[in-house]
């Protein structure tokens, strides 16, 4: 995941398009490109699979410039994330259930 | 990213929560999360850096259960992706300038 | 508003769209065209107000048939929401601040 | 819709809210609650009606506010889209499709 993060922040400077990449337009981003992957699910089922890789490699892309951005190491915060969602959901209540942890 | 996405994995299937994540689904919550790490920047830029890391968590951790659903390597479709930006976005015309390919 | 939703509904019924529109479809697509509208003012200010215009009346668009849909009245459901957001909202607590009601 | 956004623009009158309701931050704004919206619908389609009802009125709200602040007439924009939509979009062609205009 570094060395992928090191290239992206590498394409992008060599663009000198650091100074658009506010955390806040990083957001709004990575908002945008989730909504251009769900429009390859917008009325059915039959995806381009083609189409959904470019659209979930934006949003990963966006990802990874935000993490770089704030000195934020991807992997480590979906770690903790995951042990927050744990308590939140533990296996034995949550187990083959969608419902919100809230109701639960 | 591997490592990471195995674990990922490993969490939902012990919650017996595969069953809910069609791509379909991951692509929506993908949206859902984008818009909840947008909230973090609705009205100013006095964002918590706590926040922004749970919820960028989540977005990538979405992303990553559908990158192994669809049997896609997340690294692959980045470097990928970016190859294609390459040519749309030449360094010597898009240097500097946040406009799109279509206008540049 | 209710001379709107006749003839958007009809210009899907025309189509023969309706099949098409489950909630579930709508709220993605609601979700998709506020991401186009959220482009426009992806990386500065300076939207051109003819994009915006078609975006915003894309959402819109999309909002009228799920109301109609749901047999909700768009009127109705904002004026009940008003009423929940001003008790959330006191004008006394909230007046010149964006602070989120449960920090305020 | 224009007395309904009359009591909108009132709302956020009293509460000196309009110095946050830049378009930016409306458009911002609409994704996030689209988002919401979209979480009623997010593992299957046991939504519950009161909630679609609340988010579907949050996007609504941001909508008309946006159209108030850019004074665009909501009404008006949906007419002009749908007659550029039914270029595209010709009976013949797409009747019982889902198919985009690009591929029809």
């Amino acid at each position: 995941m570094q060395e992928l993060t090191k290239k992206v922040v590498e394409f992008t400077r060599e663009r000198d398009w650091d100074q658009f990449h506010s955390p806040e337009n990083l957001a709004k981003s990575i908002s945008i490109e989730a909504g251009e992957l769900l429009e390859c699910f917008q009325w059915n089922n039959e995806y381009s699979i083609d189409e959904v890789k470019e659209e979930l490699a934006d949003v990963i892309n966006y990802c990874l410039l935000m993490a770089d951005k704030l000195e934020i190491d991807p992997k480590q915060i979906v770690l903790e994330k995951m042990e927050k969602t744990a308590k939140k959901y533990p296996v034995e209540k949550s187990k083959g259930k969608s419902t919100k942890y809230n109701k639960l």
